[in-house]
Parts: C-alpha cells; structure tokens; sequence
C-alpha cells in the first residue's frame, strides 16, 4: 500500500506545495528557538533534564503532528541546551553559528547530497573541490593540493596520520592496508608536543601503533613545541632505532593556543623524512588575516594539514578539512568497491569516497561558502582579529588582578588562568557552581600538572567589559 | 574593533530581532530550492558544472548579501545535484528527507550543541542517550545496553571493531589502544561474509590489521552467509593457528540486501568467544515493523550493532548509531584528556567523548527524535512494508520480462538485474547515459564477478507504475 496522500507531506519536495510545507515547517522551527530567560544554559540538574527528556515518548505508535513536536522540542531541549552566543559561554572552542551556515544546513539537508560518489553529488563535489582549492591557495600550498572535509579535528589528524603510515609502509614495500603493520612498525614513532591535541595519541592508537608511539616533545612557557628537545628527541630516536615517521606541529593549542614555530619543525621533519603534518584545528583561521597569518609561516612545507570550520570559521558542528599538498597521496587510500568509485565512469566524474575515511558523508562544504561569501574576507578578518584582542585584554586583566595568575602568556583565543592562595579543589568548586546554576559555562584544564580556569573566546560580539564581568563573577565566588 | 553593530547579523540569535533575521533567512533558502525542471539530476556535465560553480568567489574581500548568496547558491548548486525525492533516482541507499529532520536541522545548528561534553550538551546528551535507549529497546537487547550516535555505518562499524580489537587484546593482559598491537596480533582475523560492506575491510586495515585479516565467507543465491562455508572456515583457522576475534553478519547487504542468518552466526560467534558485530546499516530499520523484524532474529545476541538512521529512517546525513549489548564495553576505548571527560565532575554530568572516535560531534539525535514522534511507529513501518513490497515487484516484472534477469532474489529494497544478450560494457554504457543526460540516476554493481544494474528503492512515494516506467526506459536505451 502507497498511501501517497499522507505521506507526501512528510518528505521535502521541491515543488511549490512541497516548499509551502518546508517553509511552514521551518518557521515553527524557528519560532522554537525562542529563549525568554538570558544566561549561557538553564540551571536545570542533570536528572532534572533527564527527566524531561524521558517525558518525550521517542516513536509513538501514531505521529504527533509537527507543530506541535517542535513546540516540545522548543520547550525540553533548545529552552535548556548551552548558548555559544552567550558572552559567558567561554569554555570550549565551541563557537557561536552565522545565520548564513544555518539555513545552508536546511537547503543541505532537503537536497541530500551525499559526497561519496559523483552521481549522489555531481555539482556538490565541484563546490567542495573548490572551497579545498580556496584553502589550499589560503596556506600557500602549489596547485597540486587538495582536500576533503571531515566530521571533525579529530577525523582529519586521523586521515593524515593514516596517509603518512600509507606512505612509510609503501617506501618498504608495504601495503599497510592490505597486509597489516609490519615488524617494523614497533620502531615507527608520531613526534607531537606535550600540548597537542590528544587526537594524536588517540589517531595513533587507532591505526595499531598505540598511545606510546607518540614522543612528546617539551614546550616552552607559552606552550610552543621547545626546538632544542625536538633535537634532542631526533638524536636518541636515532640511537635507539626508532623513526619518527610523523612529526605534528600544533597550530593553536587546545589550551593555550600556542602555535608550535611551524617552519623550523617543517625543515627537521624533511631532514630526517618525516611526514610533517600541522594540526591548525584553531588557528587555521588565521590564513583569513593579513597580520595574523605571518604567525604560520612554513605551514605550506606541510605534508598534511587539518583546519576545523567549526571553530574560529563559526561553522556550526560539523566542518573539518584535511589539506594536503599533492592531492595523489590520496591514492595510498583506495579500496576497492564494486558499488562506488568503479573507475569507468564518465570523463570528470569524481568519486571523493577515494580520498575519504567515510563512506555517506553530508555536504557541509556549502555552508562554509555561502557563509565566507556573505561574512567577506575583511570582516572575517577583523572579528578574527578582535577575538584575539579581547583575549590578549583578558590576559592583561588578569595580570593586574591580585586575584589572579595567568598561567601563560596567550597565543590565540584561550586564556588560561588560576587564582593564588586558592587549591584545585575551589577552582574546581567554583567552575562546577558556575555551570550547575547556569551563570556561567567556564572551562577549567590541567597545564603541566596544575589545575587551571580557561577562557575560550569564540564570540565576535562579546567585548572588554564583558571580560571584566566575568572576572567579576569569578573572584566573587572564590571568596564566598 | 568590536563592529557590534553590523556583526550582530551575522550571528543566530534566539531573542526576537535574532530570531527575525533567522526567519527571514529561512524563508529565502527554502525558495532557494525550487525546482523548475523535473527530473533526478540535471543533464549538465561534470565541466559545466564545474564552470558554473568555479564562478562562485569562495571569499570576496566584502561579504555579499545573504539573499543573494542563497540565490546564487540556488541557482549554480541546488539546481543541479541528485534529487533523491524522484523516482528515478535508485542507485544508491540515498533517502529523501523528511521535513521533520530537515527543519530540526535547523534548529540543531542554530543552538550548535556539540556531543562531546555534558557542558556543551547538558540536554542534547540526554535526548541521545534517550535515543539510544529506544533503539536499544527495539533491538531487544537488555538495560545494560546504550549506544553513540556516529557519522555514518563506515564508523559505526569501525567502533564496533575498535572495540572488539580492544577487548581481544585485554584478554591477553594487553592495552592494545597504549601499547599497539602485540604478536598475537597477526594471527587476528575479522569474518564477514563476501557480500558485507568494504568498511569491515576498512576497519581491518584503519585497526593495523589489514584487509588480508578479514576472512571472506561464501554467500548462498539472496547473498547471505553460508554457514556451511563459516563452519568450515573457523575449523580451518583453528588448524591453522587463526584466531576469529570478530564474527560480522550483515543485515542488508549493499547489493542484494541480503540478511545473514543471524541467530546461527551468533551461537558460533559464542563458541569460538569471538566479538559479534551486527551491520544492520540497512536493515536496522526493519526492527521498526511488525511483520520485518522477524528478519533479524537473533540480533539481540550481538555484542555490538550498526545502524544507519540515514538510510530507511529517512533521515538526511548524517546520523548512525553503534548500539553495544553492554555500555561498560565503552570503557575500553577511555583516553585520558585534560580538558574533557575529566572525571571530577558533578552527579549525571555524562561526557560522551568517553564512547566516541570523534571529539566535537553535532546533535544529530534531535533530527531522528522529531522525526519518529512526527512519523509516529505504525506509519514508519508502512512506509518501510510498501518499499519492500514495492522492490518485490520490480523482481517479479524483472522476471517475468525476457529483456531482464533477475541476478538473485530480493531482501529488502534492492534489486540487481542484467539484461541477456548485453555485454558488461552495454550496461555501463546505458547507466552512464541515463546519468549523463538527466534522466535515471541507476545503480550499477558486480556480483559475483557478473556486471549487473540496480535499483534501490528509498522513496515510499515510488509506485508500482513508477517500477513499470523505469524498466520500459532501460529496456529502450538497451535496444538502440
């Protein structure tokens, strides 16, 4: 039975009854957003959440109409959710989203294009070639780069640290992804900062190697990789065997923001043969500003490079890209299938399930563009450019604060902080009452073993005086 | 510089004027989506589109308006993708949209909750763990089960094996996700049948394994497993020292969509104490229906299983569940992180980073909520019966025209035929046509060494008629 009449509503179409429906539909949707009481999140309890959350039965024997399942929607879950455009939202990279991106994500989702094969996106794998070229051109790599997006940070470190063991293995006559590590596998080790993300150790444990295949490497006080210890790391690999098949620079730390000197570990990683993969998850961005950009230098010697959308580009989640400079170390993934990426199809029909991890794979490269085409390169600029500001005013605020130590100096858009005279145990107190009754969503970390608060400064809008409030609302609760 | 004023736009904002810009922007993207022509592509080919998009500055040095982004992103783009909702588009497990995700996907990047942490989704991990808690119900597995949402079946897959990889390993006291993988490690092997998707083979070589440690088990004519051939392939490698760390049954095969038979692959999964994974991808759905869910018998005995809300549950990319028979198995995928997941943190205050290969990852549990209380169980699965019986009667007016074969029986809404007389080179030409010029969008496969067409029926709305109409087409272009 087709019961085409009833069912019909249910589906997006794109004729002018089916775009009345979706139109409607996105307006209630809208209206759901509402939020009558100000503040970074509810003050509801984990159980009192849950609880309404379970009110909701999940599929009903006979569906509740629209409406009315937004409105409910409107009033258990976006009513108590976190608001990253709340000025004392600031404890992850967890930026507030542009209008532009969001409605993309409605016209992505009608239209459904999915980016494995050609002929489930024929003109979207055109528009997500082009945004990789835009930011292959954008860190300065030759025309013979490419990329691909990903779900995330963590995805695209993933995918190079995946390359670079293709490619180590292939130089020993080794399909990697055929046959498996090869014994010498166990002398193969990652070079990462001791403030790289931990996706790194995480990458390295998926791809067989384990966590202790990465050699952390020292930072210095800001937290950018200490050139001397690399140095030293590289000569007593080389005493006890071991290859560093991959070294990783940071380019904006999860916590400090700390930015590793990208074109002297790009020079060590070509002397000895390394893969040299920059993880610019947070400070990809800066390829947007003029005076921010000179702080990556050396990051188109880059074998691979991950940039995350969904951070300082204000893409909401997801919307990662891995770069890399020659677009054939893509072939070092191939897999074979029957069904997608035959290798008989049409002149110019590209498959991107060959240079990806994932098979289905949604078509987030049009929100970034529709957002970098009405955003424009000047002000994304400068909004860039004052978050880093307001960062560097909070870090000086901060310093003149007898209240307060800053940890370290700031790199980027994080400020990470503690308070004298005060255990780990109050800092922790004090970040948990802030979130528990929704006055404020603070990070709080540990740098080189010391309890910490951390700002994460994501949102254009917030300014200097809303910097001095929150410090405000900290001290408070520390002497309470 | 902080341009409040002109920047305040630009950002999703939930008071009133916020909401208004929001609004606005909505009602111009869903115009941006129709379509004046019908058809399931467009006839333009890759180099048009190409030009058309390469037109498109990603970043001009000012922003453009919003509305004249999205129409041009109308125009250039949405124009001319693949339109899943037409009935003839058939080639792959790519669903129409129901307006109910595609709005929520809205309000999902509006509020931009990321799944990572309880304070970045102190509600949205509650309506996931909600989720998951109902799908697990479905499946028939006890409380002790919950799940993770994922980007696709290709990483719930991967997670179900990284897992089992780790579970195989700490029974021989090692942690494998620390210390790599041990000796033992070569003589690990994953089973799956010929006909399982290539992202087990995936996983073997992302796990260090390589696709050599996935053991092929024969498929009998609907292209399920063989148990015959399984008895003897794990009597095989016990003689020769192998060890089955995973069994893998597929509930839908990508081609036939075929259901292995899942009970009897669990009970020897339990006699040689391998990890039995479940790729219910396609299939995940029927446990939605009365009279399909019978198919999947045994699935509540699996260790873990993958399912795929983006394919018969309609909804858009992306959004995948790995559901495990005991949430503590998530402990062992447990990485240390200083700034998440840190473990001190008040009663209830879940971090789903602690079960996930990703770190920031987007509510997606919303979509599939709003849209099952929409569709509510008994339409659901009606929906779902008609595209089963829909795809019976492609197989029956398949085999009863002398133009067509049937190359195996059907099992859920695939069907793969060949056309007598035609060689391999006829079917490709005549795919490849009916793409190139806009007027079937067709799968195209291999079984068993043998070229084949297929349909795939995603689209509830498709008729019998329909069946009829693109069979009469394809039978045409093969006689020209």
């Amino acid at each position: 039975m087709n019961d085409a009449t009833s069912w019909r509503e249910l589906f997006v179409a794109t004729d002018p009854p089916g775009l009345a429906v979706l139109a409607h539909a996105a307006e209630v949707a809208v209206g759901s957003l509402h939020q009558p009481t100000p503040g970074p999140r509810s003050p509801l309890t984990p159980a009192q959440l849950r609880a309404g959350v379970r009110e909701l039965e999940v599929c009903p024997s006979e569906g509740v109409a629209l409406d009315q399942v937004l409105g409910e929607l409107g009033g258990s879950v976006w009513a108590h959710g976190v608001r990253p455009l709340d000025v004392a939202c600031v404890a992850h990279l967890h930026p507030p989203s542009v209008v532009s991106a969001v409605v993309s994500e409605l016209t992505i989702a009608s239209t459904n294009q999915s980016m494995d094969s050609w002929d489930q996106a024929p003109v979207a794998t055109e528009v997500e070639l082009h945004l990789m070229d835009f930011l292959a051109a954008r860190l300065g790599f030759p025309s013979s780069a490419s990329g691909v997006m990903t779900s995330g940070g963590t995805a695209s470190n993933l995918l190079g640290l995946t390359l670079a063991r293709s490619l180590t293995a292939s130089r020993i006559g080794v399909d990697v992804l055929k046959t498996g590590l090869p014994p010498e596998a166990h002398a193969w080790r990652f070079l990462a900062s001791d403030q790289a993300h931990f996706s790194i150790q995480r990458a390295a444990a998926q791809l067989g190697l384990g966590r202790d295949a990465v050699v952390t490497i020292a930072t210095d006080d800001k937290g950018a990789m200490d050139l001397t210890d690399l140095d030293a790391t590289l000569v007593r690999l080389d005493t006890e065997g071991l290859r560093p098949i991959v070294i990783v620079a940071t380019a904006g730390t999860t916590d400090l923001g700390a930015i590793d000197p990208v074109a002297d570990v790009a020079r060590r990683a070509r002397a000895v043969g390394a893969w040299f993969h920059v993880d610019a998850a947070v400070a990809g961005a800066f390829v947007m500003s003029d005076s921010l950009c000179a702080r990556l230098d050396g990051i188109a010697a880059a074998d691979s490079v991950t940039v995350d959308f969904h951070k300082l580009w204000w893409q909401p989640f997801n919307a990662s890209a891995l770069v890399v400079r020659d677009a054939e170390r893509f072939d070092l993934l191939r897999v074979p299938s029957n069904y997608l990426d035959r290798g008989d199809e049409l002149e110019g029909m590209v498959n991107l399930v060959g240079r990806s991890l994932d098979t289905s794979r949604r078509f987030d490269a049009a929100k970034v563009v529709a957002s970098l085409r009405t955003i424009g390169q000047r002000t994304f600029a400068t909004m860039l450019e004052h978050l880093v500001e307001l960062t560097q005013y909070a870090a000086a605020a901060i310093d003149a604060n007898p209240a307060f130590d800053l940890v370290a100096p700031v790199s980027a858009v994080t400020c990470v902080f503690d308070a004298p005279g005060h255990t780990s145990e109050d800092l922790r107190r004090v970040q948990q009452d802030l979130l528990a009754d929704g006055s404020m969503v603070l990070g709080r970390t540990r740098i080189k073993g010391r309890a910490a608060l951390k700002f994460t400064f994501m949102n254009p809008l917030a300014t200097n005086a809303d910097v001095d409030e929150l410090l405000a609302i900290i001290k408070g609760r520390l002497t309470r």
